[in-house]
């Protein structure tokens, strides 16, 4: 079709670049067309089973009571969260009354870290972590610091392992918990946490582990594992978000952080999200088959990586070999900038990250890569796959084909200005449309460029139709990521005419004032 | 039918008693097969809409993102907060940057309480609140005293409302937040937050207002209202549980609550339960149309009242006339305990509580009723009606026709046992057959009678067909009401030889020890 129309325009037109430029753009079209979704991002948050999304659909029809409620819709929204509680404790080996609800890890992670911390506040103020934690710990841990407690990071490895001579050495009396997950969300490193724990008892310290990752990836015995505290997040085998648990091992001490109307035994206040709950239980049943699938997912990281070792022969592995989740791998695409290569992908219908989920606002480089020894540029050149029930070995196949096509430079990039060039680049185009994606609150710290259109990142779909077709587009962001997602973003709304700012309104503004 | 049945044994047996036993019974089971189930309880949760359901259940289905990933998927996501954002925003007058997402008005309440009280102590370290605020503020409270707040309970009068001279005597130079709910859940009883907040202005307090009741029931606007905070709930107005919303006004002091992954604006971390945002923000469409329907709630309140009246005239409204919600009534019932009522009703299908949700596992009397003045004893024999979309006036005419003949005492009770005869009654039944229905962990502070079966009342359903129909029965519980409600939803369930331990297992111990 777009050959018989590219020759036609030979034939009629004597511009044979326009005739070029136009076949380009309508291949492109049709490869768009053919576009694949494929998400390899199951450790930043997951699908709903649709057994699970049944099962609460159900709830939120059927039974409204407030589990608080004395009366018959009362007494069975109660049931309805019993059951939950037994179906996570069956899948973690727990006691049910050891399972307390939760709105998220992150909620679960701050409830034992806050709790303990002002607890123990001030007869024992240390606290040993490592620096390969989630932000939810990191960030919970930095606040506390502020509040008199002493945190030190143990070291870990080049592969993420926590160091166990060097965590030994960091107890002294004055520590009263060690904070360390059981698999890492970026590099999928699992830590010996029974040697963790026993070091953790001999001294008589609290251990608390963020095992959102490891469960229904691995098998997850809390009594063999020996913690006192354990968190989990449904969101990530399948099940809704928004909904968390604590594991408490029974006898170990906590108070209360959300303070209320007394509910899950007094522990956490707030009227439970009975369906929310309902959905965790149906996500925790069949955990045995899960992990039984991870067979499938080992064979699909491994002919991911021989394949890609083939395109990319420097790409570098940072997931360790051993000690890792069965379905994650991070991987190092040496010169490529990750960001760039994210919306490449984000393009062609691939969903991947460049790290946690939680720290894509940030644009800095993950902490976790740079605490295992990469150095800023390396981490910003990192990507992690992880890969989920849904995927198969066809995901990894067009997803090989589209890294191959980028490698080998047949995708056009996006152009990208440096800002010391800004000024010639708007005199050219005197027509020049600039679209600043930050979010609101950071243009009121570093006001943007000059007649320059703001639609926030996560309002771009609202406005979309307003942005010219024939004008030429710039789009800038704080730190350049986010522009370059939307430039991507926007090429498959059919604005081609598109660059983004090298570095953002940060880089340009020291431009300015050089 | 059961007329004929009556004749039969009549002429076939001589033991009339006998007969007329199994006649009560089959007109017992007759009824109950005409019985309604009538939800006069919205107050404590409320339906969740079909609308919002099918937006939640599209969500699930479709937009499984995490809104903090850049890829489209992410995108989407983010769209569906920002528009639930914006629907609240408008429902409640503010600006769509003023709301932040929480997992309940619980968290909410919390958030404020401690996030302000971290950051003034000790420069300033005083709160006024009211004594009838929400368990998730008094016991929040309560918690900050133990960390060197001062907590002072300004006085209400007999209707509920804060005495606005007496607030404004307690504010001093050490105090910083005044917080006080906009309309009570247990009364109705709606507060001048206008007046408050000049007063709060006037000293240069902060203002915190709990409008969990008032959203969707009355015309809300924080801007008019002059509030620093204000804290809401989904599952109040047909949203779904387990989503709460914190507005802040532009300029007031905040520090995040829960630490971790800086969503909203970093203010509230934990990914977002995206279903349940899309959900609160599909409860708030509409909500002109919601205060409409007040005047069919306030004909069914006055329908209520005036019949309730008529059968009986000892009756007491303890929600006043004006400046209450429209759909919400609580009455005193002279000489009845209103557990005993409670469970009677929910025996027909009805359902109504005591007061709060929240509260009521305490079995205590209800603090704001024991505010505005009443007894101990007043407060246990009062109930609170709060109707919903779905009642009609035939709700009203069913229940005041079981309220009729509970009163006339056509409606047999339940067997209470006085802990003295327990003896006596135990040697009677040789084969008593004994239920503790304490939840666990109460077990564990006080020990129940010898030889009962601990069957938690959340469990009660799973254990039902245990129980022997051929034997006495026997509920206990801590304090009474709790094991009242047990009985008389076993009697639903077929079990008809059931007596309660007036006073519970607390009050079998005094006799004890005696």
């Amino acid at each position: 079709m777009c050959l018989v129309r590219f020759f036609l325009k030979l034939l009629l037109f004597e511009n044979k670049g326009a005739a070029f430029k136009t076949l380009r753009t309508e291949i492109m079209q049709f490869l768009l067309k053919k576009r694949r979704a494929v998400y390899f991002d199951h450790n930043a948050t997951t699908t709903v089973a649709t057994r699970i999304r049944r099962t609460m659909n159900r709830v939120l029809k059927y039974h409204y009571g407030n589990p608080s409620s004395l009366y018959s819709q009362g007494l069975k929204a109660t049931g309805i969260i019993d059951k939950a509680r037994c179906q996570l404790a069956t899948a973690i080996l727990a006691d049910p009354s050891e399972i307390y609800f939760t709105s998220s890890a992150t909620e679960a992670n701050n409830a034992v870290l806050k709790s303990l911390g002002a607890s123990f506040f001030p007869t024992k103020t240390k606290i040993i972590s490592t620096p390969i934690e989630h932000s939810s710990v990191i960030n919970t841990l930095e606040y506390l610091k502020t509040q008199g407690i002493t945190v030190d990071y143990c070291k870990v490895d080049n592969k993420g392992r926590v160091i166990l001579s060097s965590l030994e050495k960091l107890i002294d009396n004055n520590t009263f918990l060690i904070c360390c997950m059981l698999a890492n969300n970026e590099t999928g490193v699992i830590q010996d946490i029974v040697s963790i724990n026993q070091i953790a008892k001999k001294h008589k310290v609290l251990l608390l582990s963020d095992c959102v990752q490891a469960l229904g990836k691995i098998d997850l015995n809390v009594h063999r594992l020996g913690v006192d505290y354990a968190t989990f997040s449904a969101h990530k085998l399948h099940g809704p978000k928004g909904i968390g648990a604590l594991y408490i091992k029974k006898g170990s001490p906590f108070t209360p952080f959300i303070h209320g109307g007394h509910q899950e035994s007094g522990m956490r206040s707030g009227t439970e999200s009975v369906h929310n709950i309902a959905g965790f239980g149906a996500a925790c049943e069949f955990i045995d088959r899960k992990i039984t699938s991870n067979q499938n997912h080992i064979r699909l990281k491994q002919s991911f990586v021989n394949k890609l070792q083939k395109i990319k022969p420097d790409c570098i592995i940072n997931s360790p070999e051993n000690f890792c989740l069965p379905q994650t791998i991070n991987i190092r695409f040496t010169s490529i900038n990750n960001s760039e290569m994210m919306a490449m992908l984000n393009y062609h219908g691939v969903a991947v990250s460049g790290g946690s989920a939680c720290n894509t606002n940030e644009e800095k480089p993950s902490h976790v890569l740079t605490a295992i020894g990469l150095s800023n540029q390396e981490a910003k050149e990192s990507i992690r796959f992880s890969f989920g029930e849904c995927n198969t070995i066809k995901d990894i196949d067009y997803t090989i084909g589209i890294l191959k096509d980028f490698i080998t430079g047949k995708i056009l990039f996006v152009n990208s200005i440096h800002p010391v060039l800004l000024d010639e680049f708007s005199q050219k185009n005197k027509s020049l449309y600039i679209i600043d994606v930050r979010p609101k609150f950071m243009l009121k710290s570093t006001p943007g460029i000059p007649g320059s259109h703001e639609i926030a990142y996560s309002e771009i779909d609202d406005h979309v139709n307003q942005i010219p077709r024939d004008r030429e587009v710039l789009v800038v962001c704080q730190n350049g990521p986010l522009a370059q997602m939307a430039a991507y973003y926007l090429k498959t709304k059919g604005i081609n005419q598109i660059s983004t700012l090298q570095g953002g309104i940060i880089a340009w503004c020291k431009t300015k004032s050089l």
